[in-house]
């Protein structure tokens, strides 16, 4: 799948990195680390430290821009960088994070990688590959077509206002699907509905590094993107909705 | 830690059954599955008759009770199995599901073991160790004692109906905790509150086999187990609350 020798050498950085972030795994309670948010923190900057550091050397040509980092949102060319997608989840010991590095152009997104390092899955697509991958197996979404029948994620935190939020806007996928659940890590839930595994993830709240390369992955997969409201998907918008496409009614 | 050879066996047991169900995750568009239901009915199914064969052939003057089988609630030594924890998990791709035993005698739980097959993690405790642990290696609850700092872990699917009921019956621990989210695999959460990762678990939900081995690994980890309407815990109820023991005002 991979064309070139930068982009083989930029995946093996990610299984690097990715190594390392497991190692944070479950380590909430270690003695040097006085609170959550410590742990969090730490992990993010060795993680994007590492990535952008590799992309710069590897892709000279190109500017990078993640959360920790920052960078020029105006360069024609670059990547966008998530060293840690699903914080929460590895604060709260649940295996279901990752990494996500998509590539611009214009504007456009035209690779996209992600990364579980717990599970060790490879989420890749671009824009000359005839769909997408996951370990070098071709993926496509699901053909749910009921909403009754339809897993659906949700991404958010156990506040009322962030539930109630959903309920009001989005009251078909909440109540009325097979099963629907909350889950934390943008990208991953993405990645999921790109391999067919569930049917739609909704979140009000991801940003362009969660969702750039995974929603791309979706459309590569067979799936539909849209923004939170309901607009034409634009990645550098807050937000996503991914479905199958299949899923008609889900707007309702 | 292990003293015999049968609990030796068993462990093996568990181990091969955790691989087996591995590799299920993330098969749901396996063409011989129709749909979720089947993929959930098939794993419960195969590794039900895996454990609960392997405990008559090692303890052969124990009863055996699980979700699957039944079995006599009668029994004065019984094992109670829950094959897979975190059914929904597994369905939606989350790597965040596993198998409990626990071992029950004249109604007292009096070992633990929890296994999560993806990241090859195992829970253990009995009445004879000193407290609990996880791969060989001793766990203990964490300390937060501010509500403001904790992380809470729910147990919901998102129907609004569940999501209200905890709203309204645990308030404090919903709205004024640092973190709190759903989750769904009742024995690894509570195996997370006993390993200090986080600081409570709340479900009203949760069932015998669910929680019966992870909850006695909580309090030989030094936290605190309540039956969810406040109650002294009785592991035969439905529902748990589990915490750290210091988050005192948490019951609010």
């Amino acid at each position: 799948l991979v064309r070139n020798d930068a982009d083989r050498n930029l995946i093996d950085v990610l299984l690097d990195v990715g190594q390392r972030i497991t190692a944070f795994y479950g380590e909430r309670s270690r003695g040097d680390l006085k609170e959550p948010g410590e742990l969090v923190t730490a992990v993010d900057t060795e993680a994007d430290r590492l990535l952008v550091e590799a992309i710069r050397s590897l892709y000279p040509d190109h500017g990078v821009f993640s959360e920790e980092s920052g960078g020029s949102a105006a360069s024609t060319r670059r990547w966008i960088v998530d060293p840690l997608d699903g914080t929460t989840n590895l604060l709260f010991g649940v295996p279901h994070f990752g990494i996500s590095l998509a590539r611009e152009v214009d504007g456009v997104v035209v690779q996209g990688l992600v990364y579980n390092p717990m599970t060790e899955e490879l989420f890749y697509a671009d824009v000359e590959s005839r769909g997408a991958y996951l370990n070098g197996q071709k993926i496509h979404v699901s053909q749910t077509a009921k909403r009754e029948e339809a897993l659906v994620a949700l991404g958010f935190s156990a506040t009322y206002r962030n539930i109630r939020r959903y309920y009001e806007e989005w009251p078909a996928a909440f109540d009325s699907t097979r099963k629907a659940v909350g889950l934390l890590a943008p990208a991953l839930n993405l990645c999921n509905v790109a391999a067919g595994r569930i049917d739609a993830f909704i979140d009000f709240g991801s940003s362009v590094e969660g969702h750039a390369a995974a929603a791309f992955l979706v459309e590569r997969a067979g799936g539909l993107v849209m923004n939170y409201d309901r607009s034409r998907w634009d990645h550098r918008s807050r937000g996503v909705v991914a479905t199958n496409g299949a899923l008609s009614d889900l707007h309702a």
